[in-house]
């Protein structure tokens, strides 16, 4: 058969969970990892150990490679256009993927396709970060280093100018956004492919801890229905704007104008499958993952709805006791419905190191079993 | 952490869907297969290529393994044995495993603990065929090797003693049986644990062609209650009789009586997931891969409740093109909910080669959808 090979760049969760999904579809699938232990690595036939930011190691691994996608967005954008110069599909492509990387860029072309967004501008140092602050009412503002931050690193909540020294320290250049007084956090996910064909999976509400996603739940509860239509329809026209290939993971604020009205601010932008899509692998007809990769080699693209009235995902993160086992039988003794996730990482504590799924039709019950699941296996709770 | 290590014996794509399952377990899989081409060899890891008939290939596979279980029935049961004696857990044991090895030993102990089964006994040679064929109100009747077949290979249906000749060209004990006058093949699925926790599948309906599965209803349409009810305790019950740790497939005939009163026979076991299982990938809560690695691990084991009203699993078989792929796109975009599940293997007329799963509300459009889908990746339809 000629079932395509999928060069995958990165050895996380996310490729793990790619490869997972990429079994049943008869692919090939082949990793760039940083280290053999990595968790992809650990379930992967075909792995390559090495440095990404290496283009002749990029280049080695993409050849006998129908595609390139990513595991997180941290390529070089010269090596991207590299690899296309090669010959190489690479989905994303740059063009798409500079918008997940650089903050800056994102701010700027989403306000030029009038994505709405925060106010925002780059600022040069802290005393323009103070004027920054005047010019939306005053501080607190975030201040956000434009690339290498995640899961709340690289991000600031900055009330005095004198706070506002430490995030021009790493000498990348810093956007100030004003602090938005949102209601919840949402998530629009879709997945386009290259011909131009996408599909949106419903909106979900997204709960965060301490700037790490805690929670998400699908569909977004009591979402106003066409506030849910527009979040839907924006991350699509994001995506044929931006030339996104592959999921794509629009997070947002959800809002209240003056006299109540709900409205939605852009946050961030994900190129790749997504922890806000995580609840799809046993909620929805087609996971995340799966349309991912269908999207990338331009295969048509899987039903994203979903199975259950309710699906809730928690995050298990690390906590003091690095050997999770029994708390894990314990929490498939609890629930025989409860779907674990393990990413095969050691535990530290707040380390991500898998996540759990539960549905049915009462979001109470839904919530709660997800919550014991995840606070248990982390060793918050003893019973 | 101390998650285990499940050592899989044979490359197929059994093993290729239990690795699938254990991914999100966080389960770390090692695989012994023939070739490094092997269906399951393509996706694993940690891939050792050698004989499993040859006992120092086994063992030195086995050290590192927390658990050895098999994607076939062939390891000769004295290398079964020999392993337990080093102290490595086999799952299912030597002991349970014999009775889906031999069919004599199958039908002795059978009929040792009451369950059903069709009139039958060892034969010497094609006169005693003919004996026997008396015995049970004449020819036709089936002759089985009581070693060494799988679907419809090693089977024969033999209509006078010359027939007869053919099945004991392999030297090998032949087993007589009456040929059952059947209304239909079921299928009763349950996995048991080691301390002795067993979850039962919906009982389905396994509809072979030229004595392959081609098509498994789950659940069996119109079958009587109480029948399914009978069917999946005496599955269980001849899991707890013979020991059996993992996925246990007992197929069964559908019989009417003289009154017309439904009852069942015992066909044949398998004891690893079976085809009759597949629809539970899509169409249960927990599939059979997963409560398969969960048993062997001694893990509770997950639901076991179907997810839809009804899911219909067919088999891919290699037709005369040798590139599905085309086909397989198309079915893609045909049928966005179709779950499609390849092997990775070359095509070859007749050949397994992967399967599709389809559910919903209605019988006849989910058999429709999956009827099409079977025969258009063969090559039977083209539109």
């Amino acid at each position: 058969m000629t079932f395509p090979v999928v060069g995958m760049v990165g050895g996380g969760q996310l490729a793990r969970m790619t490869h997972e999904a990429g079994i049943p579809l008869g692919l090939k699938f082949k990793l760039l990892s940083d280290t053999p232990q990595d968790s992809a690595a650990q379930v992967v036939g075909e792995v390559v150990v090495g440095d990404y930011r290496d283009l002749e190691t990029l280049r080695a691994f993409a050849r006998g490679c129908d595609v390139i996608t990513f595991d997180h967005e941290h390529v070089p954008t010269e090596h991207l256009r590299a690899l296309e110069a090669d010959g190489i599909p690479v989905r994303p492509g740059p063009d798409a993927l500079v918008h997940a990387q650089d903050k800056g860029v994102m701010r700027a072309r989403l306000t030029e396709i009038g994505a709405p967004c925060p106010r925002h501008r780059i600022v040069a140092d802290p005393a323009d970060a103070t004027a920054f602050a005047e010019e939306v009412g005053g501080f607190p503002v975030i201040l956000k280093t434009v690339r290498g931050g995640y899961d709340g690193k690289g991000v600031w909540v900055v009330r005095s100018e004198a706070d506002a020294a430490e995030p021009f320290r790493a000498g990348v250049p810093v956007l100030a956004e004003e602090k938005v007084d949102f209601v919840r956090e949402l998530a629009a996910n879709i997945v386009r492919s290259p011909h131009g064909q996408a599909v949106a999976y419903p909106v979900v509400e997204s709960i965060q801890v301490d700037g790490v996603c805690d929670t998400v739940i699908a569909p977004a509860p009591d979402l106003d229905e066409r506030l849910a239509g527009e979040a839907q329809q924006l991350a699509l026209r994001i995506a044929a704007e931006l030339g996104v290939v592959g999921h794509l993971a629009v997070e947002l604020f959800e809002t209240r104008g003056p006299d109540g009205e709900p409205g939605i601010l852009v946050n961030e932008l994900a190129m790749r499958p997504h922890n806000s899509g995580h609840w799809t692998q046993d909620g929805a007809v087609t996971s995340q993952f799966a349309n991912h990769v269908r999207a990338v080699l331009d295969l048509p693209l899987g039903d994203p709805r979903p199975r259950a009235t309710w699906t809730v995902m928690s995050n298990v993160l690390g906590g003091d006791y690095p050997d999770m086992y029994q708390a894990y039988l314990h929490c498939m003794a609890r629930d025989p419905q409860l779907k674990i996730h393990m990413y095969g990482k050691d535990v530290k504590p707040g380390r991500k190191v898998g996540h759990v799924n539960t549905y049915g039709d009462d979001l109470a019950d839904v919530r709660e079993r997800a919550r014991h699941a995840a606070d248990y296996l982390r060793g918050t709770i003893t019973e």
